[in-house]
């Protein structure tokens, strides 16, 4: 029987309601001829409970412990999704992460997937056994302990079970019911997207298109798992949802496929600079060890020895960065004149794959904008995607003018 | 160094203050210089609410997943427990009934401990653990999958551990600061009992003194563990409480223990069933068959070939226990005119191991009642105690006079 991966996230299985509504979707599946692996997460909010309960009793808590108590959230879920399956006559039974096992490192809390035997699951298939529930999102060390994979971990367990038993697709079940071109809040045109390849759901994962996981997309691309992300509280069962796959499964698509968006962006510029080689070194070694996630950076030219240094961060971090700043100043490891932070700014990108083979996406985004009276403040570019810091105010606009003037709202 | 065995029931554990609470008792006997091994419970209320989703979910469900789902909220305790004493600098760790393995039958929901291997655990207290949290009421089949105990099965879980680690003494911490000669809500001369027999708790506890849970008192009796009840709330932490233990170590002590009372008991009578051989069983059969709990059994004398069968249940079980005669007498299994129900009755009882050595115990109880004008509707006795059935309004001035005349308030 050819083996299809279905995962249920925490909104999907929020509710004992909720948990039968999921199964009616995986009894669609069986009926369909597939042996089912379900992953699932914990009921919405258990997590952020046990996780409060952790923090509240140590605040640099033992990492093993709060392992031992996170996952626990998931083993209930995995429970009653098994018992919901047998009352509609479906043959299924739980596995917790021990039990199949699904074996990690063991860098706690934090743990990555380094095995999923598949013996004695495909076993319980050979008996009759339908489905197999499986708790996500954990795994046990080689001393016997339990560990958990991050935040999120709960994708990256269904697309490491799709890859270990050549599953013909895993099926990501959110709130959302799929990947668009835009964030619909924001431009009404936005469209949903049939097929989406990898290396565009990377960027637009990594730029907050809180849809799928990034390490569970880098997982199924590094071992071709087809993925579908979709909805568990539409109606549809067939045909819905977005395609995640390999660029050569999409037929035709458009240069752009998407314009993203980060509305909590702040800029900040270090002034006068000594320009000297090891210097950004200097400046990104302390704030990387005080925690600051840096995204874009720009170095003017210099003058006369100094230079201006611009980077952009998560605007929650600016306090952070200014400390880690100061401080490596204090102790004499570079000079500068000023710290200026803009927390006024947002970042808008377009990405597309097909920007590798078409000149000119660049050009024409910069033209927009400048139609639009938007100033850029920022640019970076990689291969697949060009991202600009903007004024916050004109977010909205600017991802407006560049859905339309990429047709986005037209299939490619 | 020697180990002690402290059990924390959900009272006990059920905020993380009271989590903390627990924990620096355990600290008072860990700088006392024993090797401790705690068994939790969930955080009250938490199975209670699994066990709601379980049953919400599949009325009749498979016993399988109910032990999956219902383990893990002593997980959560298990791991909280071990992070509170970690941060108290005292070395701990958590482990779970499959991570020790604490192996049981494959009865699911009322699994049996088969084996509890030692040597994880003292591996880890040579190497300068101090505090090894268990997870209780859970355990592991022959086939891996994880199985609970029955309700209370933390306290069988204490006495187990007590067992197999030769534990020094067991310590029960709950919700009441030790066992009394009677119900000190019914008569405020109740006395906390310094220690009591094993037998006598036995009597006590399945009479309804839900201090401790039978199966653990009859495990603790078989290996010899020495047992103490006392209360997680008080500030105490010395001589508190009381030591249930073997009649041995009780040097001197009361004929009479304690008076014990039950409430919700109902008398039923079947009025002139056939005398004839076999006729208790055709009765007592179909009973056990419909889940009927039935304690006293008087027969009275013979007449004609008919006789009155009269026995006490639990009030909510009379309905059950009508519906079972009255099938079985349509299936033609017997004979009978009537069913009577009197559903205003209660259960009161002395009971002490005194009573094997000093006659007169039961006569003095009848007169007791008979000066008091209290009628006794039915008469049972064992070896330790004596046990009447009365009108139920009559209950607390039974229970305060039996107290009176066996001077239950002066210490034996």
């Amino acid at each position: 029987m050819p083996v299809l991966v279905m995962k249920f996230g925490g909104t999907s299985v929020a509710t004992l309601d909720r948990i039968r509504r999921a199964a009616k979707r995986v009894g669609v599946e069986v009926s369909r001829g597939y042996d089912v692996i379900v992953i699932v997460s914990a009921m919405a909010g258990e997590t952020n409970k046990l996780v409060g309960f952790v923090q509240d009793t140590s605040p640099l808590f033992d990492a093993r412990e709060y392992d031992a108590v996170v996952s626990s959230g998931e083993n209930v879920t995995a429970g009653l999704m098994a018992l919901t399956l047998q009352e509609m006559d479906i043959p299924a039974r739980s596995w917790q992460g021990w039990q199949v096992p699904l074996r990690t490192t063991s860098a706690h809390s934090q743990a990555r997937i380094e095995e999923i035997p598949t013996d004695n699951i495909t076993a319980k298939f050979g008996e009759g056994m339908k489905v197999a529930v499986v708790a996500g999102f954990q795994g046990v060390s080689p001393e016997g302990r339990i560990t958990t994979l991050g935040r999120g971990g709960s994708d990256t367990t269904a697309v490491a079970f799709a890859a270990a038993f050549g599953a013909e697709r895993c099926d990501i079940y959110t709130d959302v019911d799929g990947v668009y071109t835009t964030d619909p809040r924001i431009c009404e045109k936005a469209r949903k997207l049939d097929r989406i390849a990898f290396e565009e759901m990377l960027e637009l994962a990594s730029l907050g298109a809180k849809v799928l996981q990034t390490r569970s997309v880098e997982l199924a691309m590094r071992y071709k798992v087809k993925l579908r992300v979709l909805s568990s509280l539409s109606e549809q069962t067939d045909g819905s949802g977005t395609i995640v796959c390999d660029e050569e499964d999409i037929m035709e698509s458009n240069v752009v496929a998407g314009v993203a968006h980060s509305r909590d962006e702040a800029k900040m510029t270090l002034v006068s600079v000594e320009d000297r080689p090891g210097i950004a070194s200097s400046i990104f070694t302390p704030l990387a060890e005080a925690g600051v996630n840096v995204d874009m950076i720009v170095q003017n030219i210099s003058e006369d020895g100094r230079t201006d240094m611009t980077f952009s961060c998560p605007t929650d971090q600016v306090k952070r960065a200014e400390k880690a700043l100061n401080d490596a100043r204090t102790a004499g490891h570079m000079t500068f004149t000023d710290i200026k932070a803009d927390t006024g700014v947002a970042k808008v990108s377009v990405v597309g794959i097909g920007m590798r083979s078409h000149a000119g996406v660049a050009a024409k985004m910069f033209r927009v904008l400048a139609q639009e009276g938007i100033n850029i403040k920022v640019i970076t570019t990689s291969e697949i995607k060009i991202s600009v810091l903007i004024d916050r105010k004109y977010m909205e606009l600017a991802v407006q003018a560049l859905h339309d003037a990429f047709e986005l709202e037209k299939a490619g």
